[in-house]
C-alpha cells in the first residue's frame, strides 16, 4: 500500500478517489485499513495507492469494469460506502478511467545492481 | 490545488503520476509550484489533484491527448522533467488515463444553503 503499484502492462482500469474527511475518526482508519485488506483479495484486483493531507487521493487498480463492479457492490464494501455517505466525508469524487500507456523511472542505486546504467533508467 | 479538481462531463483524460523522491529538496518545492502555475496555463488543462507523504500522487486533468502532448513537451517542463531525472525522483511511474465516467458526493452544511436535503447529496 506504501509505494508505487506495480500494475501490469496496459489497459487496465483505474477508480480514482478524491475525498476531503469530516472532523474526528469515527472508526474510519480502521476501516480504510480493513477496506483496502478486502480489496486486495477481490478477482481482477491490480493494486492501489493511497495519500492524504486533508486532501486524500486513492486510486486503485483493475484489471476489467466488471471486477470495479462486483468490488462496489461487496456486502462489506457497501456497509463502509454507507458510512462514508453518513459519517466519514464531506466531499468525494469518484473518476473511473481506462489506462491507455504507462513508463516508469527508477534510479540506479546500489541497493539495484540488476539495473545499468549510472543516470537512472525508464522501463517502457 | 489545495482540493477535489473540479472537472467537466466525461470523458477527458488524467495523467497519474506516483512518485518517491531522493532526499532533500534541491530547488524541487520551488519549482513543482511552479510547475502547477505553468500547467494551469495550458490549452487543455482541466485541473489537478496532488499530495505527498513520502508517496506522492499527483493527477492532472486534461481534455485531450493532444494537450498532454503539448505539456509533455513544453520546454520548461522538459527542463523540470530532466531535474527530475537527474535529482529529484527515486522511482516515478506515469500512467494516461480515459476518464470515462465520474460521480461525486456533496456533504449538505449550513455553508451550502443552496443544496437539498438533510443527509448529503450525490451529483450524477
Amino acid at each position: 500500500m506504501a509505494g508505487i503499484a506495480n500494475t501490469p502492462k496496459p489497459p487496465y482500469y483505474a477508480v480514482i478517489f478524491t475525498s476531503t474527511r469530516t472532523a474526528g475518526d469515527h472508526g474510519y482508519e480502521a476501516m480504510a485499513e480493513q477496506m483496502v485488506q478486502l480489496a486486495s483479495r477481490q478477482a481482477g484486483y491490480l493494486g492501489i495507492e493511497s495519500v492524504r493531507v486533508e486532501l486524500g487521493v486513492t486510486i486503485s487498480y483493475w484489471a476489467t469494469l466488471e471486477s470495479i463492479r462486483a468490488w462496489h457492490a461487496d456486502i462489506e464494501h457497501q456497509f463502509a460506502q454507507k458510512m462514508g455517505y453518513q459519517v466519514w466525508y464531506k466531499n468525494f469524487k469518484v473518476r473511473v478511467c481506462k489506462v491507455e500507456r504507462d513508463y516508469e523511472f527508477h534510479r540506479i542505486t546500489a541497493d539495484h545492481p540488476s539495473s545499468t546504467g549510472d543516470t537512472g533508467g525508464l522501463v517502457n
